[in-house]
């Protein structure tokens, strides 16, 4: 396999002990430029591996975190992203980043890469994962975590807000304004957290307050802001308009609410919009969108503090951690 | 070292032939259950590195890029990673990446990380390249390559667009829209691209076509939505105020609106803005914002596209790749 090259085989190649080679790996002052030279030279005949590698065999320890994303563009998964960066490197740790935009080929071949990393954690972001794909992930014997999603299988750990609370409490601020007539753009109804949760939480507060649910009045996108646009198109070529819009990412209330303005009326003078995420996006658009927030920061420092704690040995439980939501009031949303 | 375990110290361990393990380790189907739990036993217990880490150090190949952004959550450094992303995928190469946010320590320690990690090639995409890490990286011996981005450094090569021909044409589009009053909200000059180039595109548009330059017109931000806002505030206080507004960058031209805006002004009948970069921001903003692109996702390709064919040996030069730049005309530009 050519990995009998050690330290000795170098320090004889470039005619020096092999102290010598110790310090001019560990990048210690006061080696004579010549030696250094004469032992770089060796260590590349040879393709000796110093330092990181070797020590990742000896160790086990490659400090590296698998991180397995579906849509980079998107303002909820960079921010989330950027934290888990942040805290992952102020942990001594680096991301091996993987896009998959919902290719699951892709992601096998990515797993299969964290895998030949040595890799000592994945954290995944997207929650169709299939039978397949959690086996493999099982015999991995690597800790994985799930972000902001919760898989149907209930074996994995995931860092999320308690969705189903979140979008009771959207849609309840709406009916406390007054709204009766309030649409629905749901998400993807075989996600359990963003899709199914979100749309019961939706359903059962109209139920609460005694509100018909009216079947016309929902409509499921895929969370970005065209799906929003167009499915927003279709409540306003209804006779009996919606007076307020629950989307239930930021993104699709951003399409929302650009295609009430494109079609010549106001929000929230004609129609309220409320989103979810808690996106920056929320606050850089006219009007700033009311949300019901993730703590997207926090959501990044809990994944990783957790899977660390997974990977430095803590018994995993099937347990998920549940961060706390929280409505920002801004500008999209009046009172009847 | 630790370094001399071998595959026949793997198949001696577990009883098995070292065809036996090498089965296992290429994942071969029809290996009997219990022979492939001894061979994973006694892989663990030897501490023995199959596959890619072993290969690596044969083969000195990683197939690991690294790649150093200054801020993940911004749109336009997200879409282009995006981009790098997949880039990579296709030619079988993955991403290291780190999110410096203009922490000079942090992106020594992450250099130093590339070099341990081995990966084959790094793309940087910020420009404040001190004396350093210029030392450094020329010391790694591992192709660089800059995105987006020209350090003062000339002997990197930068895959770009003619920033200066691009911001000239920015300006010159408003002059022929009837404007004179023309604010400039710039950014950072230490910045040759991005800074200077984009300055000086402005100033010599005005030359050209007989406008008076004013100082007091001129502003320099740090590229954020935050500046763009805070800068147009100055602007908006002038007793001559500005009838249109150039920022060099999407974000800042968001800021500019929103200030605006929220002044009671309106974009473009009151004063006209336009962006630069191409951000898909521009898109989901009211008015829509006519901005100056760069192409962003062919700058990723080409960015690894030609990284790869540093890393193949392709020699090197000091010239830069130069794609085109385009004017999308939105509706945030009015003809006074």
């Amino acid at each position: 396999m050519g990995m009998s090259v050690k330290i000795k085989d170098v320090a004889k190649r470039a005619g020096v002990s092999t102290t010598t080679v110790s310090r001019v790996l560990n990048g210690e002052k006061y080696v004579r430029e010549e030696l250094k030279d004469r032992v770089n030279q060796a260590i590349e005949d040879l393709g000796y591996a110093p330092s990181h590698i070797a020590r990742s065999l000896v160790r086990n320890k490659t400090n590296l975190l698998g991180v397995i994303v579906p849509d980079l563009t998107s303002s909820f998964y960079s921010t989330i992203l950027s934290s888990i960066e942040q805290t992952a490197a102020s942990n001594h740790y680096n991301l091996l980043v993987c896009n998959i935009s919902e290719d699951i080929d892709k992601e096998f071949k990515y797993l299969n890469i964290f895998k030949e990393m040595r890799v000592e954690g994945i954290i995944i972001m997207h929650e169709k994962i299939n039978e397949d794909i959690r086996n493999f992930i099982e015999k991995l014997k690597i800790p994985v975590i799930f972000s902001s999603v919760k898989p149907m299988d209930q074996s994995f750990v995931s860092v999320i807000v308690d969705d189903y609370a979140a979008a009771y409490d959207a849609t309840t601020y709406l009916i406390g304004l007054g709204h009766k007539q309030i649409a629905f753009i749901g998400g993807d109804m075989r996600d359990m957290t963003s899709g199914q949760n979100r749309y019961s939480g939706y359903r059962n507060a109209l139920a609460d307050h005694g509100i018909k649910f009216v079947h016309e009045l929902v409509r499921f996108g895929d969370y970005k802001v065209n799906s929003g646009y167009a499915l927003m198109g279709e409540f306003l070529r209804y006779k009996h308009k919606p007076t307020a819009v629950f989307a239930v990412s930021d993104d699709m209330a951003i399409g929302a609410v650009n295609c009430i303005i494109d079609h010549g009326l106001k929000v929230p003078d004609d129609i309220s919009v409320i989103g979810f995420d808690g996106s920056q996006m929320t606050e850089l658009v006219r009007p700033r969108i009311t949300s019901m927030e993730q703590p997207i920061q926090r959501m990044g420092e809990v994944t990783v503090e957790t899977l660390l704690q997974f990977i430095a040995g803590e018994k995993r439980t099937a347990e998920d951690i549940i961060l706390g939501h929280r409505l920002a009031v801004r500008d999209s949303c009046r009172p009847l």
